[in-house]
């Protein structure tokens, strides 16, 4: 008996014409994600399903240590095979987690396999996988192939020289790669011995001798110059929160020097530090026609312990309280005033923002691209039934849902891809229901249209990326 | 097929006949909306759709810049027509948003009309509508009456001689017109000038020529009881939170002083005079036997650059996330230590404060009147079908349903009194299924009785307005 | 016709399977509560419905302030049949309240009475209770083996001699009644005055002479040793936030010498002490297993009135929005770093925190314990349906529900086991419209084994009770 079914999720008829009908065929465009550039480049081919599904993958790490899993069985020096087993005997504790209905999904649509995960499947698991991934289909440009995926987008720090993307480009896939522009750390004042390091490395990569903070500017908008050279129409900041103290670039220009000569900077001079620049990066966005994105509220490298012996990014971030409103109206208010205002995604982590995001944009909004401004699909913890059902609900009830750029997959595997396919089954069910509860008129054309468009036109329009083969697929 | 049926809403049995048998019929108390009083006095007839529709909405005008369509078509030059039209496209785009039920449930109760707006029907919307305009039935009046509105509470500046209201109580109508006082300007001390030619008009009016701390407050005291005189009995403050920084007199005389003669006063001292001033507001309301209005956490006027050239209201605010915990309990726990706690309706603007706004209420009820300190309605944003059923839902949870005063159209038009069908119908679909699922008892007279308390007769015992020729209707 | 039916929340026939097989049967762990050691110590016999239901239940009384009852009614001189008749006047507008479902559900399990109260029904439910209230079956003895409670954990303060503890225990019941280290009073130094008359009672406790810190810290530690020694495995701490200004060692002396001496704090210095302290009992309940509960979020004596003449504790508490994130993580991240971090539960009291606290329970889990940082039970104004139902949510969407340790009474009254039940039910009903939606596997013994664990033998294995007569319970 099968898990996955054809219904999966979809539980009215009007659900399963919108889905199969309008939804399931469309091209993905991944328009945020964090996948190894160099593997696609190098179209890299997974020896085991440790590799390709648990290798980087702190939602299965925190899970595995919930269920009281040794440190060595996730990220420590046990075999594949041994931390694959563990995970085999997390997983069903992972209960109505999202890591139940992914993993299920990807089981099915990368290989086929229909069976629940458990100690008692794992070995079959393992080998009939492992099998499976030697076949092209499954290197990294066979799964971009599988799901249509007709852009991605990396996310790269701006003195990245995206010799992957070139080598890419050249390769003339059917997906194009884009780089995304994540200047965080030109923000990172604070920590003045590092920041100044990287600013070091700005120099030498443009070339730029002065140390002035115009030079500093010009070398960045250089680096925003050469990442639209490669396609770059989109930049990404991971911030707690906005900045929103401006003052006169005087000041600023003090704040910079001390930096660069060393000295600390207080919490106030950060702020403005980064106000400044922040504005300054949504010029240059906005001067080429760029989407910016603000991924705001992360409380980091909470678990001091582990991070001291792992570092960041292994699963111990959450999700954060920190006030939004006044700094992001104070941002994009500044912006505005300034005729600087980009197209942007606004993404929150802690869903009791919904409301306050979702009405943030709608503030901002401005003929003639409709939804310019866009309430960001659910992210990282709330990629999930509840937090994509609440993203959706927020962003009809305050916005336009018609003019959503939907799914993307965020994630550092591959085998993400089905994400698009959750989003899609989810979105097609919650219409769905209103039509069947006489909330929204039964008219499947018109529905379908929506559905169509927030699957992959709406996106293949906002974003004005070179779509390659899906060139001429826009409505 | 027609879109708003019969059981629009009503998914169950008991949903249904509750609506039906006690809902339905119910007259209507509309206690805080902000009609413009001249339109009621002068019993506005309307010469299109865009004057009685589009005229003053910014939810509608925020749609449509969502969708993409030029200023000119929103608050611009473009014709009536021109505008309509460019809402029409507008529309079907909104699917999900509460203006797509808003829009469809107005246009079949105030002219019959069946059709979904679109491109395609808005000329014959738009002619059918116009020639049904011109009937007395859809004059200001005409609507008051069809829809039962027993008392219709517009919002006041203290300043306001209120002529329009003595013209609609000399005309006798079945609906009676009574003010609201609200004195935000009171408090506006931190715009110094405005602030101070907003009290030389308060002095002129009430003849007052001492400028000492005690003229200002016999001053506002004597609006007050004019007010009292029109029938007035709600006053209402707009804030982003509650004040509660109270200190001696002394010191709140030197913040008034320095105020009057043009000193800018800091953000501690305008905390100290609008604690002051609230906590007097207060005690006048509580003699007097009013309800006061606590309308908390809008963030307005983001958009900068639409706001410099617009001004306010136009559809750039949103909602804020102001800290409302201590300075709520401090400003309420001061009134109830000093014996001053009038009546109360708190609204949140920020969904994710209902937990806390109900429970607050909780803390100060006291007989004998039931409910006296009211959770408020979902408010603007919150105005809608999500909104409304998480408040329904907490003040269920966390209060009693059962004494709630229910619904008012906090709207700008005449064309939002189909907003108490929709919440009648939602109020009676969540009683149903909680019946349908065995959460409630199935004695439809005990529901039937809450029901028509909540749509009409808790409100019209509450507020101690005299309810005109509905006066006989309490239970 | 019943009101609470075999049925009642149950609405798949996978529900009704769970909960009949599962869970119903399953024994109780409260590991929370507020009883009165003295009721269970002397096996408290009750003389009326008023004293078992109504004497010291704040949730009723709130109830009953807003239904309009004078307060005499409530706490005042009234009788307890007085009290009664106005509680069953109130309990008809309770609809949809929890107290409605626990009211009905208490009288059914209880009395086997399954009347709706009401004043109608009020006399003959009076005297129907209170014949039964004579029965041993419904002493306080006879209501814990009844409802098969293994164990039953009382708050206590440190300085609490647990004769009523050592009572129980000699009588050999078979319900364990073990304390908890509530140490509230040794933070509270912003109240010199009674955190001297405290710290002075337990030097005296504790034979200390000497008066510096360390004389201080080992008299604490003896306590914690002394409730170990009775079967504590838990600690308790009620808090707005937590605290993270970790300073050093020759601070933190000197702020308790200032203390000491009679001398202000300053917010600063208080948050360093309880910081310090907070660390200091972490290291104390990690060292001997226990685990620490840490209530957060309260608001409390909000109405300044009805505290000047009652007291705490009387209804006039809420939920409040204290910023969580950044010191939760700071406290828990510094007992990470130091190797000192024991089993926690965490409960925050404001739902809008519910992400952040799944999330931050994630970041410190760590093997071999499964769960061993858990997401606990919605609390005191959340435990009803929609709060119990988002925690559950929010654990499984964001952790792993399979380790949950489940529900606890949080009461002060032995009428409230009965909320085990509703809990299952819940629990059940939640899992068993996954399984009829597809979203679960339909495997009965799996889903049920987790039931059951969630509903007792998570708890029995995880806070390392003895448990007694049902020792040989786990699984």
């Amino acid at each position: 008996m099968s898990f996955i079914t054809d219904d999966f999720l979809l539980r009215t008829d009007t659900a399963r014409k919108l889905y199969n009908d309008y939804a399931k065929d469309q091209p993905i465009i991944d328009y945020h994600c964090h996948l190894p550039p160099e593997a696609v480049a190098g179209n890299r081919q997974f020896e085991n399903l440790f590799e390709i599904w648990l290798e980087g993958d702190h939602y299965k790490w925190r899970a595995m240590r919930t269920h009281g899993v040794d440190e060595r069985y996730i990220t420590g020096d046990a075999t594949p095979w041994e931390k694959f087993k563990a995970f085999s005997e997390t997983l069903p504790y992972c209960l109505r987690n999202p890591l139940y209905h992914w993993s299920h999904l990807e089981l099915k649509r990368y290989f086929g396999i229909d069976k629940l995960l458990g100690p008692d499947t794992a070995k079959e698991i393992w080998d009939e996988a492992n099998e499976k991934l030697k076949s092209s289909e499954l290197s990294a440009h066979g799964i971009l192939e599988r799901f249509k995926v007709s852009v991605v987008c990396t996310t790269d720090d701006p003195l990245d020289e995206l010799r992957e993307h070139d080598s890419v480009q050249r390769q003339d896939l059917p997906t194009r790669m884009y780089p995304t522009f994540r200047p965080d750390k030109a923000l990172a004042i604070e920590d003045v011995e590092n920041w100044n390091e990287w600013v070091g490395r700005l120099f030498e990569r443009t070339g730029v001798s002065s140390d002035d903070f115009s030079a500093f500017l010009s070398a960045l908008e250089s680096r925003h110059d050469f990442f639209h050279s490669r396609g770059c129409r989109l930049s990404d900041h991971g911030l707690e929160h906005c900045f929103a103290d401006f003052t006169d670039e005087q000041t600023v220009v003090g704040i910079y020097h001390k930096a660069r000569s060393g000295g600390i900077v207080s919490a106030l001079e950060k702020s403005q530090f980064a106000s400044y620049l922040m504005a300054f990066f949504a010029r240059l966005d906005n001067e080429r026609g760029w989407t910016k994105q603000l991924h705001l509220g992360a409380l980091r490298n909470n678990n001091r312990g582990l991070f001291e012996r792992l570092g960041a990014d292994i699963g111990c971030d959450s999700i954060g309280d920190f006030p939004q409103g006044k700094s992001l109206s104070g941002y994009l208010g500044h912006l505005s005033g300034k005729g600087w205002l980009p197209q942007m995604v606004l993404y929150n982590l802690n869903p009791r923002d919904n409301y306050l995001f979702a009405t943030m944009a709608g503030n901002f909004q401005q003929g003639p691209k409709a939804g310019k401004i866009q309430f960001g699909s659910g992210w990282w913890f709330l990629d999930q039934k509840e937090g994509m059902t609440w993203q959706i609900n927020a962003l009809s009830n305050l916005g336009l849902l018609g003019h959503f750029v939907g799914m993307l997959t965020d994630s550092r595997s591959f085998m993400s891809y089905c994400r698009h396919e959750y989003f899609r089954r989810l979105l097609c069910n919650l219409i769905g229901e209103d039509v069947e509860n006489g909330e929204l008129p039964n008219d499947l054309a018109m529905l379908g249209n929506r559905v169509e468009n927030i699957c992959y036109f709406n996106a293949a329009n906002y974003f004005g990326f070179d779509l390659g083969k899906y060139e001429g697929l826009k409505n």
